[in-house]
């Protein structure tokens, strides 16, 4: 999070862009919004008096250097511009002024232009916004500018004649002008939400909706402000939270209206909004560590085929509790294997599958201590032949005799004995998705019948999301080699952050250990039912999973029960190649399939209802994970 | 230029990595050399008594965190590792420990290995070399180091018993050595060149050619260093100016070798290199303004398809010399128009074609007043209408209505009266690659029959170039919609600077203006032969140009006669797709045509000696010139 805000300055009137420009930075202000071109100077392309009126569009771009243009002024389109008006004059003359006015901003390199929505009604605007950032170089952004509710449902709404009609009428979802707008521009990542921050508030799950919108921008009116005993504008306590939740996103915030407190200066209204800023909840632990990795997509690990580097080494055994829960597991197995009367006499093995560079081992061997338990052996078995070089420079080090390294594949490894506890961290973000049941089932050989596993068991778990901002990453993470479609084909670990779940995750495939059964299968398939708060647009599934390490000792990253603090896992996310639009309380059905052959394991995945898309990822041939 | 210079120690020996590490940090290194692996530990993989020698490889990497590991520490192989050894237990031994150690690198993310270049026999390390860049992860660069002269050519060669036969012996050529070593690993960009400084060094033209290869570090050992009367280490003449010649490169500098002045410290070495970095020469105007643009490949400007922005017209009206001389040829036009005698009677009309924001209209007022001659109207003709919006305002304000601001393209324009002076600035860096020729055809039919074109001629020059270094971006440029080789059938804008012209440039194209020819013919075709001075490798093909404005008023572009302090046009670059080696005193000859339709111009290029490549861009197929 920025130190500090970014706040703009929207300005109605200009008459000297300098000047303008210069009091609003001395008022501590970032940047100012301000029309394209004069507001005096409206023009008539098809007829009327105004037609080929002489003189300059506007102002010179010489009126300020490129640097400023680039990065202190945001455009605005001329208010009397109206694409979808049925009036063939009026839409035409709007069509092509808005033409003028954009192409006019992309000679000056302004790092912004507002785009307002005034209604649902914004079909034509849409295809002529889409059209020019398709067909014209196009170096800056789109604010698309909505109120959170509609003027005409606002209170102290303009349009005072219609009050008493509103009664009992449904309330507009100005979230659907905007979901209109974006589904015709294909989800450009050109577009971006300007949320204008309206005297009443939408109800909790219309703000939710919000917060999973590229929403890059709040507009705040003068008009909100309340004043204070000391005769400051300050904002209502429900004003208030609302800004500190979307400040979570990094918006910057844009100040409209007239000074409404003369006598302290525009200032102390941006000087109030940067208190609030500044005055936000410290982050916990989990929100610290991602800071930058938000909404970001990394491709899960295979350290089964890749070898871990010793950075990543690092930052897991960072963790401030998994290897805690670790050791309190295998404290617990220890003192049931061995009853207080044989603690002298009994001596158990254990073995840590996937030793990495100890981590494992350091927390068997402080459980040992803890317990007073005896334990011939602890075999570290690691395949990693860089990681081993550490294992055995601590066991030279620090642990002795007790700690056999053995630089080999726990699939292949010829044990001289069996263990009583087998030990491993083999869990990916959808538990089983880097192989752990291919490689536990691979590596019980050599538990004792009577052996525990920790974990002894893991469940992965899923539902439905809402993500404009993820969406667009999976298109541009595309590769073409592997077909346009392949990155809609694989699942990514992402720190979610701009998104919505939209139901409660349900449990997907679980697998225990050891397994006792004759024949073993680890394909899966499972159907799942969710049903939408709200109307939505799901754009893919979030994964998580949780694991019992040793009965009620567990990890969880399933929101509901994530274990504090720790960082270990980001959720895993599986796209949807179309986004689908869906209504409040409708029932979604979500299927997955977990594909195994000798080579390589890989997921399926599809939505079924309301729509049917086609089977992602069929015969894994975007993705799989090598065995 | 960064302020200052980024140096490292060359450490042999390193037996406890915290203390060596911090020493030379205190001695003002910025990163330290050292072995992967501890020398003490060679390794026997094939057989003998070291076979399976019990104990760690090396240290462990928990020695360092791993952000230490990132940034300060470079990777040194262990020197008994010989790939190419004839003895077939030497090299699969040494095949094994390259592989060990190259991964443990990799593991510890180091941001380069030093990979020794002995002799011209380094077939097997270039292919083990390249076989781990291909197939595992890789996250650091390799830095091939060669030597300046090799060690047997070296005056003070450890080879003491060989001197008396070397007289009349043909110097050993070290850059073919690495010339042969980045040809088998196909120039991977992964390769950078560690050049150590000899106490002999090599003549002009091997040291160019080494200013054109990707020579990213210099190695200076501390026997290279004199003692100056107050009893520090300082560098011979002709070792400064060499160091300073590469310092232009931006190289960082390893020192390497025993402190030869104990009494000072290895920190008056550094500080003495330093020293030579902060006391560069200071730039010229232009390679201050291409700070940052060196070899950084830019798409030429398409101003006829597509609309210059405003921050693109303010670079180029900055530049000090173009206008300056555009005024004087205005000038000496006008005198010439009208003689002192009928200055008060007569008058004349002038026209700028592409005015874009009016830096010719104010040359051409300024050479007005200069001459006292009477202009009854200057046309300002611009297509860009966001550039009219300048114009006018600049009319309404400042030039009155003497000016008018003619908003249309001048190729369809239908002008009031004819011109006495016809004024543009349409050319590119290779002259008429912006499509001059064919504007100013359509623009003459309103010129007077005793008109005058400024410009009224442009050539292009054409010269064969090496660089390494661009070849790489030509690669990674790559639109696979226009086909794998389209990114070297298409021209780039340069402001060329790892790279060596290999011949003088020769003359291309030329056209004149006004054309007073029945027929128009802009389609051209030319053969170019050169003569290569040493052994080289030709990329590319660097285009520049010169034009006469009016009579001896000219600008240009050709290093030779380049406009001081001039810096609108960067050299045009056309691609090779194969490097091809050429052997001194070779014979080279280039075709280009230049083709014409009535909806495109476009280029097309090869080289047909001593080797024949295909014609480079046929039919236009990866890159034309809209009209």
């Amino acid at each position: 999070m920025p130190s500090r805000m970014s706040c703009g300055r929207d300005l109605h009137c200009v008459p000297d862009i300098n000047s303008s420009l210069e009091s609003a930075c001395k008022s501590g202000f970032d940047f100012a919004c301000m029309p394209v071109v004069n507001p005096r100077l409206k023009r008539e392309f098809v007829e009327g008096p105004a037609k080929n009126r002489p003189g300059p569009l506007t102002r010179s771009d010489l009126c300020l250097p490129s640097s400023d243009w680039n990065n202190l002024v945001v455009g605005k389109l001329s208010p009397w511009i109206q694409v979808d008006s049925p009036h063939y004059h009026i839409r035409k003359n709007s069509e092509m002024a808005l033409k003028q006015e954009l192409n006019f901003a992309a000679h000056l390199g302004l790092p912004a232009v507002i785009v307002p929505l005034r209604s649902s009604q914004s079909i034509n605007l849409a295809r002529c916004l889409n059209e020019h950032i398709l067909s014209s170089y196009c170096p800056q952004q789109f604010w698309v500018h909505v109120p959170l509710v509609s003027a005409k449902d606002q209170a102290d709404s303009v349009f005072e004649g219609e009050d008493e009609d509103m009664e009992g009428k449904e309330i507009e979802d100005t979230w659907s002008w905007w979901n209109t707008f974006r589904s015709l521009c294909d989800s450009s990542k050109k577009l971006d939400v300007l949320l204008e921050v309206t005297a009443d508030l939408p109800g909790e799950e219309a703000i939710q909706r919000w917060l999973a919108e590229p929403v890059r921008v709040v507009l705040v009116s003068t008009r909100l402000f309340l004043t204070n005993k000391r005769g400051y504008p300050v904002l209502s306590k429900a004003h208030q939270t609302f800004l500190k939740r979307f400040f979570k996103l990094d918006v910057q915030v844009v100040l409209t209206g007239a000074d409404r407190h003369p006598d302290k200066g525009i200032r102390c209204y941006h000087q109030y909004l940067d208190h609030l800023w500044q005055t936000q909840e410290p982050q916990d632990p989990v929100t610290e560590f991602s800071k930058g990795f938000e909404d970001y997509l990394q491709c899960p690990l295979q350290p089964l085929m890749d070898n871990l580097e010793s950075h990543t080494y690092e930052i897991f055994e960072k963790d401030p509790v998994k290897y805690s829960e670790y050791q309190q597991a295998i404290y617990r197995a220890l003192l049931d294997k061995v009853p207080e009367e044989e603690k002298d006499t009994k001596e158990l093995v254990l073995m840590v599958v996937g030793a990495g560079r100890g981590p494992l081992v350091r927390a068997a061997i402080s459980a040992i201590k803890q317990t007073g338990r005896k334990v011939k052996k602890i075999y570290a078995v690691e395949k990693n032949p860089n990681a081993v070089v550490t294992l055995e420079n601590m066991r030279d080090e620090m642990w002795g005799s007790m700690v056999e390294v053995v630089s080999c594949d726990m699939r292949v490894w010829d044990a001289p004995q069996k263990a009583d506890i087998l030990i491993s961290e083999l869990l990916g973000s959808f538990g089983d998705n880097e192989l752990s049941p291919e490689c536990l089932d691979g590596a019980q050989r050599f538990l004792k019948d009577d052996g525990i596993s920790i974990p002894s068991e893991y469940t992965s778990y899923m539902a439905p999301l809402q993500s404009a901002k993820l969406y667009s990453e999976f298109r541009v993470n595309k590769d073409k080699d592997k077909g346009p479609d392949s990155s809609f084909e694989m699942p990514y670990v992402v720190r979610l952050h701009n998104c919505q779940i939209l139901d409660e995750p349900q449990k997907v495939f679980t697998f225990h250990h050891p397994k006792r059964d004759a024949v073993i299968d680890n394909s899966r398939h499972k159907s799942l039912e969710f049903v939408v708060k709200d109307d939505c647009v799901i754009h893919a599934l979030a994964g998580y999973f949780d694991t019992v390490l040793y009965k009620d000792v567990t990890l969880s990253i399933v929101p509901s029960t994530h274990s504090p603090g720790m960082f270990s896992w980001f959720p895993i996310l599986f796209p949807l190649k179309t986004p689908t639009f869906v209504t409040r309380g409708t029932k979604v059905v979500i299927e997955i399939w977990r594909c195994v052959t000798e080579k390589n394991v890989w997921y399926e995945w599809t939505m079924v209802r309301p729509q049917t898309l086609p089977i992602h990822n069929p015969k894994g041939r975007s993705y799989t994970i090598g065995l």
